[in-house]
């Protein structure tokens, strides 16, 4: 997308009109990091509707656990009832390897072609900063182009979950039955980031480690529990099983049920109006620091510094304040 | 220390004789966040001498596993040899609590008294940034001051050993015997920072256990070998009583081995140098951010960014841009 031929209204426009070439095309101009496009992106966020909001579900689980299958199953259900589904995908272990969770399609194969359904591949060699404002952005167009729901898939790496918790409403973590009654080694913060446990996989012969798990988690959920902010059976514990569709419905009207409760009680737009606090403060630290990378004289006076400290002739603290001032007295001139 | 009666070069010379009054007040300064005092530490750090160097050990062991007595005597040990020795604390939980580790100088009655040596408890009410800058000035006081080992005591509490092990020279690692064949929940990443795993109360009924432990964090360190960055016997297992004394002067043997080998190998003062210039990128970091929080008038952009991003007007990287593009242009004027 070149800067002529950019014209920011008509393309709000399209998305917002549900134009599924300009809804991608639009994704891939948020991915970008090029200045020009980064200033196409904030003026194209600027100029579309806001008041259109869907259900933001972030989604957690480990690989094995069947989360593809799930989301097939789940995101067919979806559409089926006619509800318009987005699938974005988090993977900062991809921006390593260069791949994609989604980059096998064929994985999801019924929802992919679904014609209410929009599958979105997360894009390769971006680091995490840019995967979370990339995925932020990306769930703004989906919004704005009307989807009621958007699933916004992670694996169990780093810092992810956290990073998708912040910008979903709800968040689910998938997992699988384990054996005996050890809880898997779900870190302790991805369980209390948790609105709604999964157990997958509840069918033949894992039902009954299933069901073990499954009140095994519901018991450790009931000491996670807040009071007053959100309903009292909530976090809560389900069985599912993608491959046969069981427990997919209920899923579903447990979310309902939620989204539903925190919007009478004005939890909902609290939770989001704090996230986009949150990103704010990230977003401004980032592009500060920015600037200051991009700025050729304090790079040229941090380089100074950098053989300086070397040489133990200047403390560290005090190299950083020099270089501090010379990039705000360069700003002054 | 007020102003006027502050004599940088007087205070600098009465440091580098050996003045332990002079060294706690210099101390007290750089654990000072007001900004004539960060004024003055810079001055006093950039007027003393930078040409000692102590042995900057980095110690880190869980509650229980016997720290304090093994650094009154591992210190007893060393001062008794005739070598000066400082003691700093770095304890992010005492920031919560308003407590400290050294708190209690009893715990290391004979250390304390001794006249080669120089104890200084964690500072309360710090946050961690503060406690690393504070902690690495400290350092270098001691060091300009003339100490041959500065120990930098720290809990296995969040980053802390991070922090500490990106100031000291070696990092130990103090472990209790463990039963059976667990390895005691030691995070990976604190492992893989031990130079030294010294496995305390080798003694009595934990002998055996002792041994074991031993031989088991002897195993697990030996898939950690870097080669070609350290000797070919590292990072190694011992086992210590610091209450009968057994291993401590094995211990320092060691420690000695390790500097050297890195002295005469170049690697010593590469991992100084890298030292000094992580810290001056995290300094530079918190500078500039402490900058754009105290300017006042980006604070009043920044509050109105706010308020139009909760009424859902501005998209978070939008807002942040605007911010900064205003702290950056009010310098200019």
């Amino acid at each position: 997308m070149s800067k002529q031929d950019f014209a920011v209204d008509e393309i709000a426009r399209k998305i917002e009109l549900g134009n599924r070439r300009a809804l991608s095309r639009a994704i891939t101009l948020v991915e970008s990091s090029h200045p020009t496009h980064r200033k196409q992106a904030a003026e194209l966020l600027q100029a579309l509707r806001t008041d259109r909001e869907a259900i933001r579900i972030g989604m957690s689980g480990t690989p094995g656990v069947g989360k593809s299958t799930f989301i097939e199953s789940f995101g067919l259900q979806l559409v089926e009832s006619g509800l318009r589904v987005a699938v974005l995908a988090v993977d900062p272990s991809s921006a390593i390897s260069g791949g994609s969770i989604l980059g096998d399609k064929t994985r999801m194969d019924h929802l992919s072609r679904h014609s209410n359904a929009f599958i979105r591949p997360s894009p390769s060699q971006t680091h995490l900063g840019g995967v979370a404002r990339r995925t932020r952005e990306a769930t703004a167009l989906c919004e704005a182009a009307g989807f009621d729901v958007v699933l916004i898939e992670t694996v169990g790496v780093g810092q992810s979950e956290t990073m998708v918790a912040e910008m979903a409403d709800l968040f689910v973590l998938l997992l699988a039955p384990a054996g005996g009654d050890e809880l898997q080694g779900v870190k302790r913060g991805i369980m209390e980031m948790a609105d709604l446990i999964l157990v997958n996989k509840a069918d033949g012969d894992l039902k009954a480690a299933a069901t073990r798990t499954c009140a095994d988690y519901a018991g450790a959920l009931r000491l996670l529990r807040k009071r007053g902010q959100d309903p009292e059976d909530f976090p809560k514990a389900l069985m599912v099983s993608a491959i046969e569709g069981n427990g997919l419905h209920q899923s579903w009207i447990e979310m309902q049920a939620l989204v539903a409760w925190r919007k009478k009680n004005e939890v909902w737009q609290k939770i989001r109006a704090d996230q986009n606090a949150f990103w704010f403060n990230t977003e401004l630290r980032h592009a500060l620091l920015t600037r200051l990378e991009n700025d050729p004289e304090a790079a040229a006076a941090s380089s100074a510094m950098q053989t300086a400290i070397r040489a133990g002739e200047v403390a560290p603290s005090v190299a950083a304040e020099r270089v501090v001032q010379s990039f705000l007295r360069i700003k002054k001139t």
